[in-house]
């Protein structure tokens, strides 16, 4: 899938991401990279909601992954069952959210365990980056689960 | 203010928590209480995504905290350090956000602190219920910074 369907596969299916005018930068294997805008995600003080924050890193963790599981076949699902976001100063522009892959070793456990037991955990991270600089950090557990 | 002003407030100078769709229920010193429907922020499954409970469970706690100093004359900024999110269950309907104030001891030291040195942290706790029932715990530091 390219970006651009990717992007709409995102708006239709999970729409708030539309309205935090979401756009899908990079969808590949190696990471997945949003980028949102200040304004639809703006507070009171002129920089990015904290929730809106959460939100986009949740959900390049969650694309990265439900494309890498797609692209193997795989049609179970991926849910979000913890996630922690470390705020390092305020994001005060448009910004991105880029989830890399994790370490080869950990995907083959992963992968292992949910072909075995049709239901694996894998932690993932996100780091949120506005002007070039990190402004927040994410990390979260996903589990997939075989349908 | 009443919840109706708070509304407001928020829809205004947060936007994305008009897109959320979330209604003020109750807004006291006691508790705040947000509601959220499943339709803005539903999922490729048919429950909420994870990142609107976190955003919306974030909101009901800053709100709180904002309208406890306000009520006390306070003007400066609150900023959110750190989020944690543990999803217990899916949320597969309406939902509400429901932050209580902390124990008086925590609240009368975060106020010593905040007077004394003009900023403070206070950890704050938001619970998601779903037709009654806990579908997600969110704990946050907060800082309070004097301006």
């Amino acid at each position: 899938m390219s970006p651009a369907e990717v992007q709409a596969y995102l708006h239709s299916h999970i729409p708030i991401s539309a309205a935090h005018g979401i756009t899908v930068v990079r969808a590949g294997p190696e990471r997945v990279r949003l980028a949102a805008p200040l304004e639809e995600n703006i507070n009171h003080f002129g920089s990015v909601f904290g929730g809106s924050a959460s939100a986009v890193a949740i959900l390049a963790a969650w694309t990265w992954l439900h494309l890498r599981l797609s692209a193997r076949g795989w049609t179970g699902r991926v849910v979000i069952q913890r996630s922690e976001v470390n705020y390092l100063r305020p994001t005060t522009a448009d910004f991105e959210a880029v989830c890399e892959a994790p370490d080869a070793r950990n995907w083959e456990r992963f992968v292992s365990t949910l072909e075995r037991r049709g239901r694996a955990r894998l932690p993932l991270y996100t780091t949120l980056l506005c002007d070039g600089e990190e402004t927040a950090h994410f990390e979260g557990d996903y589990v997939a689960l075989s349908t």
